[in-house]
Formats: C-alpha cells, structure tokens, sequence
C-alpha cells in the first residue's frame, strides 16, 4: 500500500442548473463546479468536488502542485499546506462576491472551500486503500441513511435566454399554488418529508402565503423559510410572528450576527444560519450572542468533512443545532455529506441539498433519496465512480465557453430577463 | 480483515507510585490502574488504559460485555453504547472523590474515563489491522517529537509505612533547594526544559521561593505551578502578582470556574485548567467568563483521543490555549497522549506526565524522553507492546492487596504519617 500522492486533476466544468431564483437574481443555464482527483502511487484514485469559480481554480491548481509527494492519509497537513499557498488578497478577494449568499469572504475561507474537495479526495483514495467507507474513517456511521428536506425554489420553467433548449420538467412556481405543487412532485419523487422554500424572492407576504399553503398541504411536517438575510430585523420578526409556529427554525431571516442577535432576542423561533456563521472565527461572538440555534455546516466552506464534525463538537458543547447546508452540488459532495452526516450524533434536522436540481452529475450512477433518505454507502471510499465520458462532456462545455458563466453570477443572469436589475440593497423588506 | 470485537480482556493492577504531596495528601505506594484489551475476530489486540479505582473497574465490566461483537473501528458507536450502561450515582458518585483532584465526578464524565481506555484500544487494533501508527487514524501527525514538561513534586524520601522496602532514586524534595536538584535530575535524565511545580503542598510563600528558585537556576526557561485549587482569589492575585512574570501560567491557582474567573479578570498571567473544565459541559461557562487561557486536556477524562482533537478545536475556535494533564499513568497512556498530541497543531505548550515518576509499566520496553520530547512512533498502533508477565505481577499485587490501596486516597496515605489529617478544606490559604 502505498498512499503517496503522484498525480492530481483538476477538472473545472460547467453543469446544468435549473432558473431557480433567490434574492441576489436566478441561477445561471450552468454554474461551475470544480472535480479533483488525487492518484496515490499504488493506482488508487480519490474523488472530490467543490466551488469551480476561477477564484477557486486558481487557488486550487498551485494548491494541487504542492500535494505531489505527500501522503494521501496526511489529512492534517492539508490545513497547514493550505497557508503555504498565496492568495492574492486584492485580486481573489476583491472579485464580486457570488451574491454574499456564500456569507463572509476571507482567504481563509476561501482556502478550506479548496482545501475541502482535496480532503474528500484523499479520504475517498485513503478508503479504497484499505477497503474502508468514508464514514469508518471518520469514525464510524452512527445511522444508516441520512434525511434530506426538500429544497423548494420559486423558478422559472426556463432560463430567459432560452438555453439550454430543453427545459426542466419541474415547471415554473412563482405563487404559493406553484409552490406547493413543487412540494408535491418532491415528495411523490423522493420520499421528503420536510420542506425548505427559498425565500428573499418576493415580498414577505407572498413567502408568507407560501409556507402557509404548505402547511396546509403538508400538516406536521416540518417547514423552513430562507431569505438569505434579505429581511430587516422588524420584517423578520413580523414573520415569525405570522408564521413562527409553523416553522422547524427560521433561516438567515437578517445579514449578520448583530441583526440575527437581535431578532434570536425577540422571538421564540429558532434561527439557522449559514450566512453569518460559515468559519471558525464566526463561531465565538455568534454562540456569546445567541444569535444563532442551529448552524448549517457547508463541508466545502468549513474545509471538508472532519472540520464538519469539529464544527458539530462546538455546537453539541454549546448547546447549539447542526445540520448542513446545500449550495449547487454533483453526487461526489452529496455522497461526502451523507458520509459525514452519518457520523454526527447530534444532527437533528434533515440536511439541504440540491441535488434534485441537478439532471447531470459526473457519476456513473446517481445517488438516489428513498423516503427523503440517502443510504450510507458501505464499499470502499465515498462509494461513487466517476463517468470519465460524462466529466470530458462537461468539461468540454467550460472549455468552450467564453468566460461569462465561469463565475456565478445570479444578478448577472437575472438582467438578461430585467436589464435594470441590480444586486438589491439589505435590506430588501 | 475481520475487526469483530471477539473478546475484551479487563486486568485491574496497582504500580509503584513514589510519596509525591499534593494539597489533598501523598501519593499512596501503589495506586490503581486499570489496562484494557480489546481482541478482534482477526487475531489482533490492541491495549488501553484508565483509572483502576473501584468505580472505573464497575464500569468497565458491564461496557466490556456489551462491546462483543461490535467493530473495532465503530469509534463514534463507544459513545452511544456508554448511555446504556448504568450508572448507579448514588453508589458510585457517592464515593469519596479522590481528593477532587480529577475536577467535578459526574456520571457522564466516569463513563468517558471508561470509555477512553476502550477507544484507544480499539484504535491500537485498527492501526495494527491496517498496518497504520494511532495518529494516522486521527488524521496524521503534524511533528515528529511530542516535548513534555518536567512534573516536580514535593515528595518524601521514601512511604511513611516503608513499603516498598526499596526507596526511589530521587530522594526528598522539601524546600527550594530539594525542588531544584529534583529538577536538575529531570534536565539530567530526560532534556525536559520547561518545569511544572505541584504546588497547594506548603504555605504560597514557600512555593514561591520554590518558583523564583527554580527561575534563578533555569533562567528563560517556562515554569507552572498548580496549587490544585488550594487558594483563595486574593492569595492567587498575590502570587500572581510576585511571580507572574516568571511562570509560563498559573494552573488552577483557585477552585472553579467562578474563582478562576475572577482571578483571570484581574492579573495578565494566564491560567490553565484541568480541575474547572474537564467536561464539554463545563466549556460554556468557563469560556464565556474568560476565566481559563489554556484547558490541559486528560484523554481519560474527556473520552478518548478524537474527543481531545474535539477540545482542541473548541480551544483553537475561541482562542483558548490547549495542552495535556496528567495523573498517574503508564507508557500505554504515554503512547496515547503522544499519539493525539503529534496530531493538535494548536499544541503551544509543553505536556504534563507523570510517566518518569513510575518505574514500573506493564510494556516490554519503555518509551524514552530525549531532550524532553517522546518521538512519535510510526509503528501500526500505538507502537507498544504488553510484556504480559509484568502485567500478570501488577495483577497479583492487585488481587492480594486487601482493598485498601483499590482505591487511590491521598488522604488515607497522608494519615499514615499524621493520623490527625483530614482533607483540608479550600481555600486551604
């Protein structure tokens, strides 16, 4: 056996995303992802998955140059690599964010959100190895399915420049009727039994209407909203007012550890966040102030699976909620979620993902949701196998594209329906 | 490979312990350990250890039956599978604390003392099955050397009943000049270059000529004294204040989280603790009220070796400092600590062991300490090996002893000396 790392790939590509729409504008025809395999000296091959921004990449490729030579097993040391590689403050940072929806940027963060996609790739090279899944690495699975909730958007039934030419077949919700029967063909396709509407679109009222049509539709099931901090403290605490009781927690209803402090201090409702607390250096004034009851880890931002479980320590030793948040992700990450989910003792909401929303992965085989539960794969690694021919298709696209979907930009996309639209100012309500 | 738990093999023992003071007593001649082996279906053993009082070995048996059959790598499972054994408070809490030198006696913090033992035994098997050294199963150490600090007691030349016949080597150690040849023997023997004073034995102001004495011999070099809680606020801001310039911290100068937080609120040298945090639910409190700058984990104490990677990212998240206790111990403890220690890079201080004040072990050959640090074996496990001969020797002293030394009782050895000594009450100054 042996694990020493003598080839790495970085495959950026471009995968297909459904309009779906949130505060900053609506989903691009294709968002970028980023795959990374790591090749060990024995043949051993390991998958991850993370942002494929340029930002990304090009954090990503001096970062992969460094791996060579080291040990796939040296999880550790990825950190303290990471500090070894530059990032260009002005530069990197300086680009416009992706709609702040990925919370506070650093370099830090933005090192473990690359870092993550090689620490899934080692762990998935390190399990094949020794005939090991992801999760006994890890410590062991303490379930054997992990619950999803159904991440319900308002959408368009296509992109407003007609690509690509065939649409989804989820059609357009954009009124508490659509909405609910988005739920519905959710349900009656994967088995979810709570539901997460994508807020901050339209006037609170509208949401409002939402969730209570679902309520209706989906008695006792559980219900959150997420506007992606687009609410002002009064609005959001007029909402949850309105509608806190048929809420499992409230999402980012405000921007920022101040404004959630304040409105966790007037209502009774939880608050989950994945906007105000995304690093480490977040955790400690957000727990001192109780603004948060329930932090949504992203592996990608927090630097991969075993800084997710770390994050989960400090929130059970605080008292505080985990469960995970979901940005546009492929199977190698749904697969890496379910691992580490499986681990964590104190998870007790079903996680985000949106990968419902994703029609193309770079699998040969697809994860799938049985009763809103992905099965915790046994076989070695992550359990997943890349589809060479399916990564070279979508590696091919962002090859051939000139450079204006390479980077999300949701407001970007949204003024190709309305060319005055700009990034709304917080906050919007 | 076949890591089904076969059998599970507990051996309580007592081993030499030298006459060492503390601010509760003296150490007993012998004290109780207890060394735990986990057997898998393979043929492979891996070892552990813990505290071998009464109540750990009551815990232990029930937990060691329910482990048959189980995987030796379900980590994340030994915690779970702790809720279901009982544990009677009123019976066992009840017991006298062994000087309440281990912090606050909970049920849950008795059951992870248990549980400890079994984890690091379980991870011995797993690396020996995998062919990888403990540390590559927590993630792969980030030094190659773990360095220790010299732990200098107060100590008599020999037990007050004289047993064992044979003293230790190091003689008497009473005063300022006995605490630095004791030192010096230390640097002599071992290269250790920081040194810890186990203070609360005499008046503050002997410990404190003790201090600057060792100061005026090791000049530049970090220096601890830890009192174990015997002072009240004001006696620890006075010795702060005199020889605070000179200690690397003060360790639990005053008893609990309020007393220390008081005392931090108002001196700049920073205090440890391994007497008012040594639970995760402890950690809230403490950290909120910034009473403690850096937590001396005990493995044993906090549930293992990924439960100490946990603590030491709750420290790094709230910028607390982090280091390693010890009590009484042998080099399958050394090996752990080391272990889990080459693994924390927020590790900034020099660990506490007792392991050279215990000349006997239950391993064929002993680790060594050059220029103060263990070098952290690469060997699959945790690099050690039970000479089981020795451990049958230590088993037959337990088996013969009459009860009395079952439990470790600082208090009970004092009075052999002073038949008038009760547990003094705190603050003792």
């Amino acid at each position: 056996m042996n694990l020493t790392i003598t080839d790495v790939r970085l495959t950026p590509i471009l995968v297909a995303d459904p309009p779906l729409l949130n505060t900053q504008g609506v989903h691009q025809p294709y968002t970028p992802r980023l795959i990374v395999e790591v090749v060990t000296a024995d043949g051993t091959t390991g998958v991850g998955e993370t942002y494929g921004d340029t930002k990304y990449l090009e954090l990503a490729r001096p970062y992969a140059a460094k791996l060579i030579g080291r040990q796939a097993g040296d999880l550790n040391g990825l950190f303290t690599l990471a500090d070894e590689v530059d990032v260009d403050g002005s530069r990197i940072l300086g680009q416009v964010d992706v709609g702040g929806l990925r919370g506070v940027q650093t370099a830090d963060k933005l090192r473990l959100s690359v870092v993550s996609a090689f620490e899934v790739a080692c762990l998935d090279a390190l399990g094949k190895a020794l005939g090991l899944p992801v999760h006994a690495l890890l410590g062991g699975k303490v379930r054997d399915a992990v619950e999803y909730s159904a991440y319900l958007f308002y959408k368009w039934a296509g992109h407003p420049d007609g690509v690509p030419a065939e649409k989804d077949d989820w059609g357009a919700a954009v009124d508490p009727a659509g909405v609910v029967e988005q739920a519905r063909r959710f349900t009656e396709r994967y088995g979810f039994t709570s539901f997460k509407l994508k807020g901050g679109v339209f006037p609170p009222q509208e949401e409002i209407a939402a969730v209570r049509a679902l309520a209706e539709a989906f008695p006792g099931h559980p219900l959150r909203l997420d506007p992606n901090g687009a609410w002002s403290v009064e609005t959001s605490l007029k909402v949850a007012e309105e509608i806190g009781g048929l809420l499992e927690y409230l999402e980012d209803p405000a921007l920022g550890t101040p404004a959630m402090a304040e409105v966790a201090a007037r209502t009774g409702v939880p608050l989950a966040t994945n906007m105000c607390v995304t690093t480490f250096a977040e955790i400690k004034e957000a727990f001192a102030r109780d603004a948060v009851q329930v932090v949504l880890s992203d592996h990608h931002y927090w630097g991969g699976l075993r800084n997710t479980q770390q994050l989960a320590a400090i929130c059970r030793t605080f008292g505080v909620g985990v469960s995970m948040h979901s940005n546009t992700h492929l199977g190698i990450s749904l697969a890496a979620m379910t691992h580490v989910a499986s681990t964590v003792a104190n998870l007790h909401h079903a996680c985000d993902s949106h990968y419902p929303w994703q029609s193309e992965d770079v699998l040969t085989e697809r994860l799938t949701f049985d009763d809103g539960k992905v099965a915790v794969s046994d076989a070695p690694g992550l359990g997943v196998e890349l589809d060479r021919d399916r990564l070279a298709f979508l590696h091919r696209r962002w090859l051939d594209d000139d450079g204006a979907l390479r980077d999300r930009d949701d407001a970007a996309a949204m003024r190709v329906a309305d060319p005055g639209w700009v990034t709304p100012a917080v906050p919007r309500w």
